[in-house]
């Protein structure tokens, strides 16, 4: 996130911040433009004025706001990992029961019913996945993105990774591999479902994704964990 | 596949199969012509002239051994896939010791050494992991490909738990759920320790895909393995 706030002078100090409420709707126009357009028609093929057009603004406004393209892609991927981060902590909370294990075990049912109602709640994610597999490409093909992608792909499992630590530890019991790890695997997992769901044309593609995470998900995270004080 | 020897005349019986060497010559010709071009600036963007010519064909033989750009890619697919299935089997058959159990349990440290050792022995795979995830992404996109690419890949899959199955049962084990899913759960995790290691230009490629693999594989394995008779 790049806002200029370092740039608004002194004497003035209430116009910055509405200067920076409306430089945060104007990017989030552009972000709104930029993700239908990338998820109709793809990043690769999508110029840069076609975004300010779809968005009402001018050439110069975009870049205004974003350096470029992949700086805008960036912030929105930030955008929608922050929604689905949040989102899943709201769902872990809610959901959460004080009673999750089976003698010293993660219950497997209990574990069923929360993918089922973390699946339930979620948004379908087909134009998501499109477009951050493409963006995964192009990162794979460009040696100045990459390292930037890989990061900020390792700073949300990371902290994908603490929020499932601490939910298991909530219920007595902790993970027999690194977090980050196991959290590696359980979102590979999903890609892959939600892909296949994809490939298959699914009518229901969030119930057909759920059922191919379920059939290994939570003997998964059953026989990855263990009581944290044995 | 699709040779034509259903079309060679009943009375030459000795032609048909020249033709038919030369044919698949030709094909592969054209593979390997198409795949460094796919690798190098895309699947997309690699028109068929281009593949025809740099093979040394015309358009037209082209069309005479594949019906489109996608059809080559289903074949070259095939090889590619097919060179890696034999490629771990006979891995499997030179490196599997009689004895990998410690206790009742797939010793870690036979899994280690093994997993290792395929490592070092399969080809550096970024060409093929960029080639690969492009015509995953035009499949996504494409009805007309999708189910056919699904299709194929989960015939690999199937092929590849086979193996794996037959694999883990000579040891006296067999795995704690469907080897389908499992095998999914190996192959994700291959490919997406490939990506951060293409992501993070890695000097030694497949030694930093190896390392990132190596933290959960073997654990993974050992926790989702059982004796075949308790």
């Amino acid at each position: 996130m790049q806002h200029a706030t370092g740039a608004a002078p002194a004497a003035t100090e209430v116009a910055p911040r509405v200067d920076s409420a409306r430089r945060q709707r104007t990017r989030e126009r552009l972000m709104d433009a930029a993700y239908e357009l990338f998820a109709a028609q793809g990043v690769h093929a999508t110029p840069i004025e076609a975004i300010a057009e779809a968005a009402g603004f001018t050439r110069g406004a975009f870049y205004s706001n974003f350096e470029s393209k992949t700086e805008l892609f960036f912030a929105l991927a930030e955008r929608e990992w922050r929604a689905r981060l949040d989102h899943l902590r709201t769902t872990f909370e809610r959901l959460l029961p004080g009673e999750a294990l089976e003698g010293d075990r993660l219950d497997p049912e209990v574990v069923t019913r929360l993918v089922a109602e973390i699946f339930d709640s979620l948004p379908d994610d087909r134009l998501w996945h499109l477009v951050h597999a493409e963006f995964e490409l192009l990162a794979m093909r460009d040696p100045e993105v990459a390292p930037r992608f890989l990061a900020s792909t390792e700073a949300v499992q990371r902290e994908l990774a603490a929020l499932l630590d601490v939910t298991v530890r909530s219920l007595g019991l902790r993970f027999v591999m690194d977090p980050a790890d196991l959290t590696r695997l359980v979102v590979e997992q999903h890609d892959a479902a939600l892909r296949d769901a994809i490939l298959s044309d699914a009518e229901d593609r969030s119930g057909a994704a759920r059922a191919t995470v379920m059939r290994s998900l939570p003997l998964l995270l059953t026989r990855l964990t263990e009581p944290l004080d044995p």
